[in-house]
């Protein structure tokens, strides 16, 4: 079997390149109630609900699982009986969210727009008034399918002119983009230790108003996925109601300290924008095009059309990367065939430089002459399908 | 404020102290659909069938989580609509099998028995008896909180007997102890990397019958606890439906790859009863006594009475003790006060008579003269309480 060189430099939309500062804590063991852990989760805690600008108004609810777990538990925790949800989607992560909503029995209503450009507060408000039933509203921040980033401020200042609850899947976001609770008028934010947080993945994070929060005992129809019964826990105790990863807990910890360290969510941002705009430009030199026009695209991973030349193949092209210890993403959507790099992580300018060289190298070597795609109209939106897994199915039998 | 020597020797229930070979694989990154986590992951899958005498028979399910997570993921997946759930309890975590099933409105009855002795397969034969709905039996295999060892075998030949489907939670003992799935007759077992595998929280698993499994297919009331659509992906690709905790894959792969290493299950069955023997004798020839007799004890934790001296205070015992790297649990039976000294994890009979000598030495040190308890009747149920959090209340102020 072909074998890659371990620690292949993550250029994907999560989970990313770490420091190795972060992943060495995992290399302690911590009890469950132990003072390091406690005061590790009481720190994050406290880091998190700065970072939001939310003091004296939010609460930061730890969650164990990935991003998804969050946004169930929040779904769940959140929308009361006799409540109604609309949920925007554009996207994979969008549609996630209503896979939810079918899976939990929560009423809902779907606002689905193009993928390929954000919806408009008109489109909101046009669904919001054509249902008054509906009492919360939940979108995705960026879309990393397409590297879409959605006008969550325009849909908070109507939700909050509407009197809706606000929940913003900011999984791919928080810890880069700002995301102040007072500014963007949201209610729940959902987020995660990994990606522009540059913890491991394991760790979920649910920022929530604290009025909010507390009208919310015993909505929730899980025990594990209750947000109120584990903030009143955790903020009470600093402990887990049940037994936490104690390594990925350390590692978050020390992860937002060195986000505390290169200075905050702003300098994170502006590394993240500066690695953006180096491999987009690098790319374009040598004739690819982005899926998205720059204005509307978030600096979290830049989604490149695949080359109109016969000779491509996206696996091919994926392995050859990883040779070069590479590891880049497949688009998701289907019509309109895409590859992403992801521009987060412990990365910078250089890796994007030598991601981009990488690809003009491999695609040459695979005989791939035209990288520029052909001159496609956006995709219908019922395109979208799920994310491929990467290996080839006769690794993967049990 | 006091600190203590990184890295404690963790001798608790779990988390318990791993292998540095284990924790070392946390050192690298990996992609969510990369080669190595996959071949990981299907290794596990294929690993946890065979220690559980599954082939042909069972499906290894991964959930990011705690095993709390994987309990709440199999009552809501395999107690369907019309069901009903009998749930044993005699100690904390029967009454979190309790919590799960009113949180998730799962209908259940709860037969509760003595903490300090176990149940009769007679108790089980009248509880079902007297209730023709039930439809599911759920059971903790080793009730961590007082150590004791529960009657699965006969339990499961009863569910076989009068056709109910039997759920194990072997969160504390799966890797060590017994748990063939063809002699024991469960349909469901439910597990934890951590623990005796001994790798890191944060990844819970769930063996479960296929054709028990197969019949599940929409009845959990969650998108990210239902077992059966996990597994349908989970079998067919290798791959997580949402980012899994990399690191802790990893990690949880070479646990396994060193539980095979020492000899699989009976190796470290063998391992974990002589540590067990090791601290309870010693311990005994100080003039200690344990909660239970031996021949119902399991050998992952031994608990133990407090003295009956009233200079005796288990805050100060607890830190004196993690002053000298040793990590110790108190008890959760509130009328019949205990500490526990876990067994498991990568722990010898050296650790056990340095374990034992320290809190001779602690003790003594702490003006503790007599060790002996006061002999006490069984507690009654009632006391039962949750685990401690183990940090001073001015600590953990978020």
């Amino acid at each position: 079997m072909q074998t890659h060189p371990p620690s292949s430099l993550l250029l994907t939309p999560g989970p990313v390149s770490l420091p190795m500062s972060t992943k060495r804590t995992m290399l302690e063991d911590h009890a469950f109630g132990g003072r390091s852990i406690v005061k590790d989760i009481a720190f994050a805690r406290r880091y998190l609900v700065h970072l939001a600008n939310a003091a004296n108004l939010g609460t930061a609810i730890p969650l164990p699982g990935s991003g998804t777990y969050a946004n169930e538990a929040a779904i769940q925790t959140f929308v009361p009986e006799g409540g109604k949800l609309l949920v925007h989607s554009n996207g994979v992560y969008g549609d996630t969210l209503v896979s939810i909503c079918r899976a939990t029995g929560t009423p809902h209503s779907v606002l689905r727009t193009s993928p390929v450009s954000p919806p408009s507060a008109e489109q909101f408000r046009q669904a919001l008034c054509s249902d008054p039933g509906i009492t919360h509203v939940m979108m995705v921040h960026c879309e990393t399918s397409s590297g879409l980033l959605n006008p969550i401020d325009q849909v908070g200042r109507l939700c909050r002119e509407l009197h809706k609850v606000f929940i913003v899947d900011a999984v791919a976001t928080f810890g880069a983009l700002p995301l102040d609770m007072r500014r963007l008028a949201y209610d729940v934010l959902v987020l995660s230790s990994n990606k522009c947080l540059e913890g491991p993945p394991g760790l979920a994070w649910v920022v929530a108003n604290r009025g909010v929060l507390g009208a919310c005992k015993g909505n929730a129809r899980s025990l594990c996925l209750d947000l109120w019964d584990q903030n009143q826990h955790v903020a009470r105790t600093s402990c887990f109601r049940f037994t936490p990863p104690t390594h990925t807990v350390s590692a978050v910890a020390q992860a937002l300290r060195a986000h505390d360290g290169e200075g905050g969510s702003a300098a994170r941002l502006e590394r993240y924008r500066r690695n953006w705009r180096c491999l987009v430009e690098r790319m374009r030199s040598f004739g690819f095009r982005t899926l998205l026009p720059d204005t509307i695209a978030a600096p979290i991973a830049a989604v490149f059309r695949e080359p109109d030349d016969p000779a491509y193949d996206f696996d091919a092209f994926y392995l050859a990367m990883l040779e070069r210890g590479l590891d880049i993403y497949p688009g998701p959507l289907a019509v309109q065939r895409t590859f992403r790099i992801g521009c987060i992580g412990t990365v910078t300018e250089h890796d994007m430089r030598r991601a981009a060289d990488a690809v003009r190298e491999t695609l040459t070597a695979l005989g791939v002459r035209a990288f520029g795609a052909a001159r496609a109209r956006p995709a219908p939106v019922a395109s979208i399908v799920p994310n491929r897994c990467l290996v080839p199915s006769h690794d993967r039998a049990l």
